[in-house]
C-alpha cells in the first residue's frame, strides 16, 4: 500500500482515480444473448446456461420442496442472525416511509404527490464462491417494505443445479415471490425481456461481476431500470490520532477482499497512524484466507498523510467514496461538512462489515465516485412519486388567465385555448 | 384521429406502442462530438457552435448587461405571471423536504439517513421556435430549494447569438448561477466533460430534441446522472359521460401541438363522448396556428371506447402516460387504483395546461411508458440520500456476533475480522 505525504492539490485529481475497468469487450457478447433472448425466449436460457455455467435444467423455477429442505439445513444461529439483520434492516426501511404531500398552492389549486411501488421488481443474487445472502437481504427488505407487488430473484446455480441453502432460505424469509436458477447475462436479459418461464420486470436490482455490469446497462436501454451503475467496492478511511490502527488494518483488508479490482484508503493528519497501520496490515494479510485478493486490491490502495485538517475534508469529497469511515476526535464537525459518500461509519466501534450485513443501512451503494449524484438503494428506489391536482372553477378563474400569459409567451396557443375554452364557459 | 371499439385484451400491447423513433444514426455524431469537446474544450465549441448553429461567439457566458436588458424588456403581465408560477412551484417543491431519519435499530446501533444537495447542477433549455421559458422554472426552483451549490444553463442563441428576453428574465429571477449560449449535443458534451468557459457538471437536467436526447443518454455513460430518459409528449384522457367534448378536445390539441411525435388518446365508456370529442377536435384544429404539427400527431393518436369500466383502468396502467386527464363521476375509486402516470389531473376544470406552466407541480416527468419505473423530476431529483451509522462498544457487543456468523456464512473472514478484533478489545 502506497504511502503519499502531503500531495499538492493538483494531483489530486489522478490519486482519486479507480482501477480503470473497459467493459467494450464484453458488450458484442451480451448485446447477441440480449438478441437471442428476446426472440427465442427459454431455450436461449438453456442454450447459455449450458455453455456459460455448464448447467442443464428441466425447470429454472425452485420448488417449493428445495426450499423446504434448505431451511432444514441452515444451522439455527445463523438463522437468528439473518433474523436479527432482517428485523434491523426493515426498522430502517420503514423510517424512511413518507406521507403523501398535499398542498394548496394558491386557492381553489390543490397539488399533492404520492409515492406508488414499482410493480415489479428483479433481483440478481451472484453465485460463485460464496453464497452472498446478505445482498438477498438488503434488496428484498425494502421491496417488501415499498409494497412491490412481485419481488422475483434469478441467482445462477452450483454445478449440481442447486442453490445454496442459505440462498433459498433468506429469500423465503424475505418473502422473495419466485427463485429462478439462471446467472450472468442470461438472467438479466430474461428479466428485460420475460420469457415463458420468467416474468419480465420493470427494475432490476443487484451486485454482479463484469458480465452482469455490462447486461444490466444493456438492460437499461430497454425500457428496464436499474438500481445504480455498477463497480468495484470501495472504503476510506478518515482518522487522526484517536483512532485505532489495528481496526482500521482490518476495515481497510475487509474491503479489500473482495475482489482485485476492489480499492481502499486511509487518509489521516497524523503519521505515526499511517505508519502503525501500514504495519498492522501486514500482520493483519497474512492471517486472511483470501489473502492473494486483498493484496491485488491493496496495490490499488493509498495512504495519504495531509498536513491541513481541511484538506481530509476536501479530499473525502473529491473522492466520494462508497463507504467512509471516520475515526477523528471531532467527529461532528466532519460530519456536517460530508458532501459526497455512499454510508459513513462513526467512530471506533463501528466497522463498515456491521452496515454490510446487519446494522439496518442499506449495503447496495454508489461507487466509483458516483456518491455526487447517486443515493445508495433505499425505500424510494422501490416508489415512484405521482403528482396529482385538481383545481376548482374559482381556482381556474384566478390561475388561468396568467397561464394564458406564458402559454402565449411559449407559443403555445392549443395550450392556451385549454385555458381559455374553460374560462369561457364559466 | 382512429377510433377504436373495444379492443380484445390480446391486442392491447399493440395499442399502446408509442410512435417509434431510432437514435442509432445519431450515436456516431454525438460520440465524435463527446471526443472533440473532451479532448479540444472551447475550441470545439465553437467549431460546433458555428457549423450547427451558425453561430460565433466571443464569449459564451451571458454578461450582466443583457440579462438587466432583458428584464426591461418583458411585458409586466407577463413578469407578474412568470413570478406567480414561481411561487407555486416553490411551495409544492419546499412541501417535499423532509426531515432526517434517525433510528435505534437495536440498543446501541444508531442508524440515520440524511438527504445532501447534489453539488453541480446543468441545465439544457432548448431555443428553436418558442423560447421554452416555463422549463427554467420547473429546472431552477427545485435545484435551489434542494441548495444545489451551482445551478448553470446552457441554451442555443438565435441567429444574433441572442437569447430570448424571457429566457434570461426567468433564469435570473430563479437564481440560475450561470447562462451559457450553447446549444444541442455540444452543450451536453460540454457539461460533461467541463470546459475553460463551462464548467463540468454532476446532473444534466432538461428537455431537448432527439439531438439533445442522444447526448444526454452519452452522457451517462460519462459519470454524469440525467434526470430521466426522454422521449416525445403524451398525453391520456379518461372521461365518462360528465366529461365535456369541448374540453377534452382542447386537451388533446395541446398535447398534438408539441411536435408531430406527440401522442394523444382518449378513452372512455361512452360512445357519444367518442365521437362527440372527435368532433370538435376537427372544429379546434382548424383554428390552431401549429395545426400541421399538431394533426400529425393526431395520425399517432387514438380513441378508444371500452364497455367496461375496469378496462379503463387496466388499459390507464398498462399505458402509463405520462400526462393523465380524468374525468369521471367515480374520480376517487379510479384515483386510487392508478400504478402507472406521471401527473395525474382531476376533474373537468384542471387542464394539463395548468400543470404545464403554473399550478405547482413538474412538467419534467416520465414518457414512452417509463411511468413503471420513473418519477417525473421533484424535489429529490437534487438530493442524494446518505446514510450514517454510530455504533456503541455495548451495541457491537450484541451485535458483532451476529455479524461474524454472517460474514463467515459468506466466506469473507476479513469481514468478521473487523468485528472480532473490536470484540477482543472490550
Amino acid at each position: 500500500m502506497k504511502k503519499i505525504i502531503n500531495p499538492d492539490k493538483k494531483n489530486w485529481s489522478s490519486l482519486i482515480k479507480r482501477p480503470s475497468l473497459s467493459y467494450e469487450n464484453i458488450e458484442p457478447l451480451a448485446k447477441k444473448i440480449f438478441r437471442d433472448i428476446s426472440n427465442y425466449g427459454d431455450s436461449a436460457i438453456n442454450k447459455y446456461s449450458k455453455k456459460f455455467d455448464n448447467i442443464e435444467l428441466d425447470s429454472f423455477k425452485v420448488k417449493r420442496d428445495e426450499i423446504l429442505k434448505a431451511i432444514n439445513n441452515v444451522p439455527l444461529d445463523l438463522k437468528l442472525a439473518i433474523q436479527n439483520a432482517k428485523k434491523n434492516i426493515k426498522i430502517f426501511h420503514e423510517a424512511q416511509i413518507t406521507k403523501p404531500i398535499k398542498v394548496e398552492t394558491q386557492p381553489g389549486v390543490l397539488c399533492w404527490q404520492k409515492k406508488i411501488p414499482i410493480e415489479r421488481v428483479g433481483l440478481y443474487i451472484p453465485g460463485g464462491s460464496a453464497p452472498l445472502f446478505s445482498s438477498i437481504l438488503m434488496l428484498s427488505i425494502p421491496a417488501k417494505v415499498a409494497k412491490c407487488g412481485q419481488v422475483i430473484m434469478c441467482s445462477p446455480p452450483d454445478a449440481n443445479g442447486n442453490l445454496a441453502d442459505v440462498i433459498l432460505y433468506t429469500a423465503n424469509l424475505c418473502g422473495v415471490d419466485e427463485i429462478y436458477k439462471i446467472g450472468g447475462i442470461q438472467a438479466i436479459a430474461a428479466m428485460t425481456f420475460g420469457t415463458k418461464s420468467i416474468p419480465k420486470v420493470d427494475k432490476i436490482f443487484g451486485p454482479g461481476n463484469q458480465y452482469v455490469t455490462v447486461a444490466k446497462q444493456l438492460a437499461a436501454q430497454h425500457k428496464v431500470a436499474i438500481d445504480l451503475p455498477a463497480g468495484p467496492s470501495e472504503l476510506m478511511v478518515v482518522a487522526d490520532k484517536s483512532a485505532n490502527p489495528d481496526f482500521i488494518a482490518s476495515d481497510l483488508l475487509s474491503q479489500a477482499e473482495h475482489g482485485p479490482d476492489s480499492q481502499v484508503y486511509l487518509i489521516t493528519n497524523d503519521i505515526k497512524i499511517a505508519d502503525m497501520t501500514i504495519n498492522k496490515l501486514k500482520l493483519q494479510l497474512n492471517l486472511l484466507e483470501r489473502k492473494d485478493i486483498a493484496n491485488k486490491a491493496l496495490n490499488n490502495s493509498k495512504v495519504i498523510y495531509f498536513e491541513d485538517y481541511s484538506d481530509l475534508i476536501d479530499f473525502t469529497n473529491l473522492y466520494g467514496p462508497e463507504h467512509l469511515i471516520v475515526c477523528l476526535e471531532n467527529i461532528n464537525e466532519f460530519i456536517d461538512k460530508i458532501i459526497n459518500a455512499g454510508s459513513v461509519f462513526i467512530g471506533n466501534f463501528t466497522p463498515e462489515s456491521a452496515g454490510d450485513y446487519a446494522s439496518g443501512t442499506n449495503h447496495t451503494l454508489p461507487t466509483n465516485g458516483y456518491s455526487r449524484q447517486y443515493s445508495g438503494v433505499n425505500l424510494d428506489s422501490y416508489l415512484k412519486a405521482v403528482t396529482f391536482q385538481k383545481i376548482t372553477p374559482k381556482g381556474l378563474s384566478k390561475l388561468g388567465p396568467m397561464v394564458e400569459k406564458m402559454a402565449s409567451a411559449e407559443g403555445l396557443e392549443a395550450h392556451r385555448n385549454a385555458i381559455s375554452i374553460r374560462l369561457k364557459s364559466l
